[in-house]
């Protein structure tokens, strides 16, 4: 698929360029004809023979920007400087930081921030552990946690690399629900060891994202957290993807006139974020699923699931889908249902399976950055198309998820999150799109919609507060 | 020791008085005689009849404060309202929060510092994990780790409780050297364990701050972690108190004209900062040391050593210390000496013990808040006295060292951190105080001091730099 330029493929090209004649005009001709884009030109020096200026180019990939680089070096007269990669320097030294909430001015400061005032609000937390929520930073702080074994769509690149991805979800966090998390990349991938280091890590926190870590770990490990720990643990790359999906759903059937008892549902990929997908899709009242990977259709009797541990998610899917017994491809599959969501692999269907599916078809194809199927070929026949790419309508981001269902979390002091907090998170985010809003390529608000956190939030703390998981004696200061 | 009204000690006290009249002028009269102390006075408030007045009080203690508090009840026409303590207003949510380097405005700058442009980052530093020294907030972030077993002089007060000193720890570093420290307070008290977590957790730190942590686990764990780890691990507790120590008394020694190589130092307390004073010491050039604990002179005889793990701390003492083989108590050692270094009780020495001392007798009394003899008393015999309080001249304060030890590994982009490093460090300490400055009672400089953290980082960055522990083939952004 050809992309667009792209800010995340922008850099900033220092030229010098003759004062006189037609050397900017040169440039920003010169760029455009490369397919690139110029999203900022300046002057930076001047004098009566010489500029020096810097330009600020979009390409829409690595190579390219070299492309464009090389073009702009043939100019007559232009002398190239510096290249600087503008998402690279963003990076540089990292993208958050600690701050103090106090000035630390003089030594009165210091006697109540740090000793020796500092040694009766320990004693007060020692008298009463739950004051920890009051008078630290655990009530609004979040561990972002990873081992590094699956991030983004590169796979097991290891904790260090994964860093810049959690310093990201870290500044989201604050952006979008003034919530304080950190990273935590763990040297690591033994799922008893990462539940051990969780597990002792938790006092300082109120919550545990987990992020990017590869099935079927992820599931053991989520599962033992939450078992042993008194804070709400919750894997986004799961749950925050199936709140985010439910949402879509609910709308694109609100567009398609469909209910979601009635649908047939097809799913292509049965990984960590497939299964929470279909776990939730069912508690929210989907009866007709099925879903495929790599072997085809899952059914009871397909030959690797006959021997497969009775616990195994696979197993669990065999065990919850596919009432009619349905076997074979994809492909197969698809023909006549009415909703696709695939969390899967790029291409796994054309323009003719998709044609193949029922009257106001739903095609979710999630796969990133190529989806499932190429969404400009799907919307030819389908009602509705999303997927997760920020160049197309009705973007599947996690980002309109984690940070109000963690807001809703720590504002009710919740001891955990369960499926009917999420279902709520996915009742309030679809509702953001107003009916009037509503149409076949605004199924979901956008990221910057700043009504979303707070709905999600208000829907997530308010289902904790009914299901009673809430620290009990606990005022809110 | 009666305490003087101190500022940890400090409220906020919210009172209705008639507007005219002498009431104001009474609330004063009244804290003061009951030996409070008026830091701050606020009219809120005020109409024909009634004033609405904040004062702000320091008290000596908790109970000091309720007196006054009582005081002030008792005043005629005073209503009294809400008594807010300013320490504990201080702490309401933490300290501390995570802070967003950049602004995120808009898709571009989502697409830059998340996805997808976050992708190549990593990408970068899969090929190169070196670079997320570059890339990524590693390369000035430091874990403050704790298992809450030996906090301030509270004891196993537990990870929880201890927060409060660890955000405060954090708030301190980045106040005195722009470190991004984040709290760790782990729920457990093993020692594999912690050496486990602290392990696996490493990736996205710098360094690593112990802190807290009882002897003589602490020493197993360092060791354990030092061993295994490529980033510094310094116990707080231990060096950062020894280097003070050691910097104070090369400064108290050019005070009296005697040599580091000839005087006779005895120290109480053969704990965690104890044993690492002594070591420290040793290796600037101390040759004769005897150390004592509750039992007495620690030699190789005594009984409880001579059956004594080969491997254990206090054999060590003994087969390192009191080459003269002596025997007894604290109180014979410290006939004659030349300097005493008290870690360990309150009121172990009188006004005796120290006036049985030499010539130009050094006493650091650092057993907080109450040290191992009144520090007016030994200053009438002894010619330099040090305790760890910051209300008498030469305050021993950890926060004069830990920030700049920091600075100078992470700009040095240290592996380790070694002895000779943290000599260089007492080194550069001892001589922000010049010449001219120094005196009986300026030993050591202030913690405001804005020559203290940068001296002490040039001095650890140089040594790390010289020792060859440094990163090889980074380059700095």
């Amino acid at each position: 698929m050809a992309t667009a330029p792209s800010v995340s493929y922008s850099m900033t090209v220092r030229l010098e360029v003759p004062a006189s004649g037609t050397s900017v005009s040169q440039l920003t001709s010169a760029v455009e004809a490369s397919g690139g884009s110029v999203t900022g030109l300046d002057v930076t020096a001047s004098g009566h023979e010489k500029l020096r200026i810097d330009v600020t180019i979009a390409a829409s990939s690595t190579s390219h920007a070299d492309e464009i680089v090389e073009k702009l070096r043939g100019v007559d007269g232009v002398v190239l400087g510096k290249v600087s990669d503008r998402t690279f320097l963003m990076h540089l030294g990292g993208k958050i930081e600690m701050s103090s909430k106090h000035p630390i001015r003089n030594r009165d400061d210091l006697s109540m921030i740090y000793t020796p005032g500092v040694a009766r609000v320990c004693t007060a937390i020692a008298e009463n552990p739950e004051d920890a929520r009051r008078l630290t930073i655990k009530r609004n702080t979040v561990a972002v946690v990873t081992d590094g074994s699956a991030v983004l769509g590169l796979g097991n690149i290891g904790p260090m690399a994964a860093m810049p991805v959690m310093e990201g979800k870290a500044a989201l966090f604050k952006r979008f629900a003034d919530i304080d998390a950190w990273p935590i990349c763990l040297d690591t991938q033994d799922t008893d060891a990462i539940v051990e280091v969780v597990k002792a890590i938790a006092p300082g926190f109120a919550g545990i994202n987990l992020e990017d870590i590869s099935a079927p770990r992820c599931f053991e490990i989520e599962a033992r957290l939450r078992e042993a720990l008194d804070i709400p643990v919750f894997h986004d790359d799961q749950h925050g993807t199936a709140i985010v999906v439910l949402a879509a759903l609910t709308n694109a059937l609100r567009v398609v006139g469909k209910s979601v008892g009635d649908v047939r549902v097809v799913m292509s990929g049965a990984g960590a974020a497939g299964t929470a997908i279909l776990k939730l899709l069912i508690a929210a009242g989907v009866k007709h699923a099925v879903v495929a990977d790599i072997q085809g259709v899952v059914h009871a009797g397909r030959e690797d699931l006959v021997a497969a541990d009775p616990e195994s998610p696979l197993r669990w899917i065999a065990d919850n889908t596919n009432p009619e017994g349905m076997t074979g491809t994809l492909k197969q599959a698809v023909v006549g249902a009415d909703v696709f969501i695939g969390v899967s692999a790029p291409n796994v269907l054309n323009g003719d399976d998709v044609a193949a599916m029922a009257d106001g078809a739903i095609v979710f194809a999630l796969a990133n950055p190529d989806p499932e199927v190429e969404p400009s070929v799907a919307r030819q026949t389908a009602a509705v198309v999303a997927t997760g790419r920020s160049d197309f309508p009705n973007q599947i981001n996690n980002v309109l998820v984690f940070p109000g269902v963690f807001r809703g979390l720590l504002d009710a002091q919740s001891r955990t999150v369960n499926t009917e907090m999420m279902l709520a998170a996915a009742t309030a985010l679809a509702n953001v799109v107003s009916e009037d809003e509503l149409n076949p390529n605004y199924i979901v608000p956008s990221v910057f919609n700043d009504k979303v956190a707070g709905a999600v939030a208000d829907a997530v703390r308010t289902a904790a507060k009914a299901a009673g998981t809430t620290v009990t004696g606990s005022t809110s200061v």
